[in-house]
């Protein structure tokens, strides 16, 4: 699918590293027919950039005042399926939670109607808030997981679908019947998604175990197979909460610990993303490196239900690869921007206990939701930054024009305040601390435009 | 000033108790001229009610679909004057915060056009967040000080305005020269704001030491004579972070704790307002509670700059005041609604390790964000509900026309996202959840509309 040739004007902010940003408030970056980065200049002079070989003619898409392009956000962990009970939780935990609010809400999914609704309204939401690749859990049926991946080529957002599998420890209504039953349904929805996107340009099928308490070891065991052959990735939970890893604990009780059930299953690869991560122990952290399996950090989902707090200073410090994770609706947001701020708070509350060391900073917050998150995903080299080679998955965000001298709110402005004389440094935490979907008024998957806000290019 | 007699119709919600709220699905409130609430009718018929009285003429004002209307929100300590740093804390805690970020901020506000339009936006965005009632701290100038009360008084927020007193431990260009300084200038914002509200109807002076550290002995014992004098209420700060606790130990010798240095001193009032009250002893919060001192619980400053977790359980079930404060800008959100979030999970970092009956729930966070702030600030007779003889200080609060079957965002929507079915308390539950000033689409002071949205009475 081809897109227009398009020169991006104004300041553009990535990461440079963990703890860096490279802002460059003079910029033009120029994205090709294929959606690809082709060059990037760094210091254009009046917001005019001279071009040559074709580009002449291109399409000119221009920041307003306070605006700059940052790279889209990645979700490295989102259920889809449970998105009508963000913000339902009451005060349970995990093992209650699912049997609550969760299980009798995925369970319905065989209503193909409800699924298109649902569906449908995750990624139109999650586009508006920059969220430019998901990686999804589904639910256990087949044709709603294959509508799932529809909408989201459709949509033109980038993501990973998963048909969730499950033949133990859930409700009757809600259970794969047998091991073999739900990998012929697994491998029916990856059939489905490798037939509307053939060169997995786009939607990539992923294979997904719920988490260890509700498979049993032959269906892990099948599944680590599947991947095997298949060479997919895999999404799982893992070590999110006390119960649960007791549980895991007296239902294998031949394994080292939770990280070696994946591991013996064969699930424990580089192609591996782990939600939560909560209470690993150091040994289990050294198996996942060594497996070079990824971290999905769920800040909001882990102190809404009470799991803990995910210690994500000493997992970057020891080499683990972590991004983040909304886990709607154990987080009660699906704006990887939301989650940032909820990293930055839950490391707060690492550090009261393990010192200051433990807090990460807003740019080290916008690595894991980007560069991490790619990472995390194996698309690192494809989308998380803007280098040459790389896919236009891009927002627009736009801190609006500033405050006046009377103070007035304008209609319709978002919660961002420039006061005039901010550095870029300040601007970038204050729309992390402060934004939401507001700022960001354009969304870009491989250079197609897949959401905007009214106005946004005026 | 009078207002037009208003019928509000629709459903009302407020607080029963602390755990619960009167969910009233067909109500009606009727408002006088004086801003008072006349009759409230529990069981309408659809959505008529039948009045006498000279009511039959008065104004009618009806909820949206998935609309209610709900009180304003009280905050109960907000800084006015470091609003333009909300966001901007980097990895501080308070101490180098106050140095770094605070007092450079606070210390330009002798530049009165700044303080106008750093002011008139504060007052504007924290009504666009429902808060009808906000005590806030200014600085220690007197015009711009008092700018902020005729401010407040213009726009109709109800206010507490505090001209801050330090006369120690602040840098020479920010701190009063003498005690007699102090009390000479906070004389001068009290009669102003008892010259432009001279039955203090809406504008409210208080006495505000800044904290201990920055007074010494002789200023706070004169702030203490001054409240004896006037009978003024009291804010202030104690007991936020350790290495102020300690500084207060050390330059207060003579005094038990932290607490003492404001009960030897005349400040331990019914009228006093203690902000943060995070690292408490159980002896300092039977004092507390013996002189009927107030707490401002302020969630997300206590964890942005790593203060601690305030024991908000602990200090409910022992009887004490509680309500909340943004703490703008230690805090990074002017929103009430955002820190009942903000209260809500740090209550469950606080049940991580004391236990799950530390965990607030949304009806409480909400009690405590309107009738236990209005005990906080003694105001509990006349705002935070919705009883015949109280004020009119309310919000409306509109969900939005929900989702519609395919899934497409409508412009200018908010995040809360109504499926259908959901209980009106699981709809409470979202608002507190993913709701934002998008959902107040209007608000009102004592019957005075002061804030509303374009398009809220369509």
């Amino acid at each position: 699918m081809g897109v227009e040739r398009t020169i991006y004007i104004g300041p553009f902010i990535h990461s440079k590293s963990l703890s860096e940003l490279d802002i460059c408030p003079n910029g033009a970056i120029a994205v090709d027919e294929y959606g690809k980065i082709r060059f990037v200049s760094r210091d254009i002079k009046d917001g005019q950039v001279s071009v040559d070989g074709g580009w002449e003619k291109a399409k000119v898409v221009k920041t307003p005042k306070n605006g700059f392009f940052f790279p889209g956000f990645i979700d490295t962990h989102i259920h889809a399926s449970q998105y009508p009970n963000a913000g339902i939780f009451g005060k349970s935990t995990l093992l209650d939670w699912l049997n609550t609010y969760t299980f009798p809400l995925e369970g319905s999914f065989h209503d193909i109607q409800k699924a298109s609704r649902i569906y449908n309204r995750v990624v139109a939401r999650t586009l508006s808030h920059g969220t430019t690749t998901a990686c999804y859990f589904a639910t256990n049926h087949v044709p709603a997981t294959n509508l799932l991946a529809d909408i989201c080529q459709t949509r033109g957002q980038r993501a990973f679908v998963g048909r969730v599998c499950m033949d133990r420890m859930s409700p009757d209504y809600y259970r794969d019947a047998s091991v073999s039953d739900a990998i012929t349904s697994t491998r029916q929805c990856i059939d489905h998604i490798q037939r509307i996107d053939p060169e997995a340009s786009l939607i990539i099928p992923i294979i997904t175990p719920r988490f260890a308490p509700s498979c049993t070891h032959d269906l892990l065991l099948h599944l680590g197979n599947l991947h095997k052959e298949t060479h997919l990735p895999i999404q799982t939970h893992i070590s999110e909460n006390h119960s649960e890893i007791q549980l895991v604990a007296d239902l294998f009780p031949n394994s080292k610990h939770y990280t070696d059930v994946y591991d013996a299953t064969g699930l424990l690869t580089p192609r591996t993303i782990l939600a939560h991560a909560v209470h690993l122990t150091p040994d289990e952290r050294r198996l996942i490196k060594s497996r070079r399996a990824k971290i999905s950090h769920c800040p909001a989902s882990n102190t809404a239900i009470t799991s803990g707090t995910a210690k994500v200073r000493t997992m970057l410090d020891e080499g683990l690869t972590v991004g983040l994770g909304t886990d709607v609706s154990g987080g009660h947001t699906p704006s990887i921007l939301a989650e940032c701020r909820e990293a930055l708070y839950v490391s707060r509350h690492v550090a009261m206990t393990e010192g200051d060391a433990a807090k990460l900073s807003p740019e080290e917050a916008l690595y894991l939701a980007t560069r991490g998150g790619a990472a995390v995903v194996g698309l690192e080299e494809r989308i998380g930054g803007f280098e040459v080679g790389m896919e236009w998955d891009a927002q627009m965000v736009s801190l609006g024009a500033g405050v006046g001298d009377g103070g007035e709110l304008e209609p319709g402005e978002g919660l961002v305040e420039v006061f005039g004389g901010e550095s870029w440094e300040e601007r970038v935490h204050k729309w992390v601390y402060t934004g939401d979907d507001r700022n960001t008024v354009a969304v870009w998957v491989r250079g197609r435009l897949v959401h905007s806000r009214e106005g946004w290019n005026d």
